[in-house]
């Protein structure tokens, strides 16, 4: 049982607080039961492997968690039939989501371009909800990417619906406030998105792009 | 300009943080540039009308605020051709979500059935991104409502897509954890959902729905 916060594996625990050791580490931390992952580095218990209130000391929940474990980093290759690509998506929250919609929708891989948060953030991974264990998210620019680049823009004229889904296809999300890069083919939704962030718009194009590309297999 | 923290209107502020005083005073606040809306009761500025510390020390966010604003709740009446009806949502940020999605989305109204998060709590109307303020919230229980009643549920046979819209329609949205109410039709979104946080799957079938009421009009 730990009884000192000056314990090295509390340590790292806090140290992943910040995107800089995350990446140094090449680790990241999930807390709470229904977010603690298969295969951690470490696992660490309140009342079983540390005293409660040293583990609730490096939460980063206000109320403080049972259960932080600590796992390894993983990168998917970026490619695949359908992707997400984020580009300058900054609020780790929504990249989060984005990556639990794909999963959920359409068993896609979320690319992590420029500008965009770490998914490996606790607000990420919370967000996320066990989809970035199974999972994992890519890096790449989008010029690096192979298929069809599709994004959605209010102000285009042709709609997501229409458009001829050629495997492989890369969904093209920009933030709210960022400017969506050139070379990728411009569709709306048919109902207006002009107020939906880019979680909730994400989530819209992967269920039509996933409807449609299972109706022309 | 307000030089203590003695002041009524930041009393009021920080009573507002509670959803008991919320309800007996009939009034809610927003922060913060972006979300502040039209018609306040009061609005403070750090710097012009208070003291900056002063209006940080009853922000709720942890950065602190240049604006707050104290505005009276509005409640719509539950009618409409398109209800998002909420049974038992209780993460605040997801209520203000579906309340943006709505009316992104569909201009739907959303009624809010009991063991709902208040809507006017400050992380609801953050997550509104202003909607709150334009499509205020209904507050009604299912049995009240008139209409064809349609939940998602995965274990359902037939598709939403496949389902007839005859309008009024009363989208049936529960908490993650929570069930279903009865006398509801159930219908799954054909691709896996199960994983789909109430948001989402609120956002995929407000789309599914405003498109299909779209094309039958």
């Amino acid at each position: 049982m730990i009884t000192s916060a000056d314990n090295e594996k509390l340590k790292t625990i806090r140290k992943l607080q910040q995107k800089r050791w995350r990446t140094k580490l090449g680790l990241f931390s999930a807390e709470g039961e229904d977010l603690v992952g298969p295969d951690p580095v470490f696992l660490l218990r309140a009342g079983e492997d540390v005293e409660p209130d040293l583990l609730d000391a490096v939460s980063t929940l206000g109320s403080g968690t049972r259960v932080i474990g600590v796992y390894e980093q993983k990168w998917a290759d970026p490619t695949g039939d359908l992707l997400v690509y984020l580009h300058a998506v900054e609020d780790p929250g929504n990249v989060g989501t984005i990556i639990r919609s794909a999963h959920a929708l359409a068993e896609a891989t979320v690319v992590l371009g420029p500008g965009t948060a770490d998914p490996y953030s606790p607000k990420a991974v919370r967000a996320s909800m066990g989809s970035i264990f199974t999972h994992p998210p890519a890096r790449a620019t989008l010029k690096d990417l192979d298929g069809h680049k599709v994004a959605l823009d209010s102000g285009a004229a042709k709609e997501l619906r229409d458009v001829e889904m050629t495997k492989p296809v890369v969904l093209v999300m920009g933030s709210e406030r960022g400017q969506l890069p050139q070379g990728v083919e411009r569709v709306r939704i048919p109902v207006s998105a002009d107020s939906l962030n880019v979680a909730m718009a994400a989530t819209v194009a992967l269920y039509e792009t996933a409807l449609r590309m299972a109706g022309d297999a």
